[in-house]
């Protein structure tokens, strides 16, 4: 399985993946599952994907390659909008489909996938879309401005209690990581390493990319300190008078 | 949905379910999903129950007119140990689908249930059982101190983290609370009023039943409570000094 979650903040985007990848308890691995276009200064977007591999890198390739949309071939770094940049990874998907699809529902292999695209580029506003194994997709907004892919529910508490579209991107790096942290705990189909994004609105480059580790000093810090705040907080609720 | 999660601690059990059931969005209604069979100073047994509606009140009705086990009719308030228990409610889990679950298979209906039965029986150790739909089952250890059934991943890291077979039962009644006030804030199929019940081991009775309903006092409290600790908590954890 896989978490990725993606904020779309006041401030700027700031988006997390884990890297496990299994086919089987047996057949695990690492894999990235974020990908960048920039043009610095002009356009940001950043790609998260889970669901099947195969799917997955199949889509980035064609991305690269560059998908037909409305008769014009394009790549992420040439499409003139983040709606045009969600409408071209949807197409990407729908072309995998058309190649693989079939073979896969044959021998029982759902056609699964599902990607988070934040980014912005110049002249447009500042995105994240979700989208899903049939390429079409919904986007994140002031109401609801967290989106999820991949094994979501254990991150999905704090999230919904703590997150706002105000909040700054110091403390949406920590909402992400707590989230990330429970997911981990929790399920141990989502693993270590971390691909952790961090974009400034307005900015059109990357602000922060960093792969978190097992032995990174400040994630292990930040696991400490919330677990043990949890359950200080759990024990300064007042004792049910009735038992 | 339903969800339903059971503490198995050295002190006693902690048993909570919500009461919403429903069949699609717009048939939406309240059922009990806790239901007991106490004999006091000899037996308390407490069973909660997830999935088809129809298949586990089908199975707690064939368990109070009795239900055959190795040649013998018997109720959970006949049986001799937690263990020929478990066994009587899984035989009633596949009597039911030796009734019921053709039919429903042919109409496309899974024949999904799960059920948590905790309880003790005078002369044996207290247990907590995990039923599934084939009627067989697991049971918690110390290494494994809670068990959950229906939509269990939101209210899960909260456990995960805090809980131990030590835990007191005051502390096991707050978790249990906080656990599915996550569940309920991340999942509209999982609805109050919630059925709690407490018993204390060796006791042969139940300590606390109580149906906790949206305006109960000490609920709404701990809901505010955990969700201010809950912000205290990540604004306490230090700022990524490389943001």
């Amino acid at each position: 399985m896989t978490y990725c979650v993606g904020l779309w903040l006041r401030q700027g985007l700031v988006m997390l993946a884990d890297t496990r990848t299994n086919a089987g308890v047996d057949h695990i691995s690492s894999y990235s599952k974020m990908y960048t276009a920039v043009v610095p200064g002009e356009r940001m977007l950043c790609l998260m994907a889970a669901g099947n591999l195969a799917i997955t890198q199949a889509v980035w390739s064609r991305l690269q390659e560059g998908v037909r949309l409305d008769g014009e071939v394009h790549t992420l770094s040439s499409v003139g909008s983040m709606f045009r940049a969600a409408q071209l990874v949807g197409a990407a998907i729908r072309s995998v489909y058309d190649t693989d699809g079939e073979m896969m529902e044959k021998q029982d292999v759902r056609f699964s996938v599902s990607m988070l695209l934040g980014g912005q580029i110049a002249g447009g506003a500042m995105k994240l879309y979700l989208l899903y194994s049939a390429g079409n997709f919904i986007e994140a907004t002031v109401d609801t401005p967290f989106l999820q892919i991949g094994e979501h529910k254990y991150g999905k508490p704090i999230l919904d209690r703590a997150l706002k579209h105000d909040t700054g991107l110091d403390d949406g790096v920590k909402l992400v990581l707590v989230s990330m942290d429970s997911t981990l705990r929790s399920n141990l189909t989502v693993g270590m390493p971390l691909d952790l994004l961090v974009y400034q609105a307005g900015s059109h480059h990357v602000r922060l990319q960093r792969r978190i580790t097992e032995d990174d000093a400040y994630f292990r810090g930040l696991r400490d300190c919330w677990s043990v705040a949890l359950r200080d907080s759990y024990r300064r609720i007042p004792d049910p008078g009735w038992l």
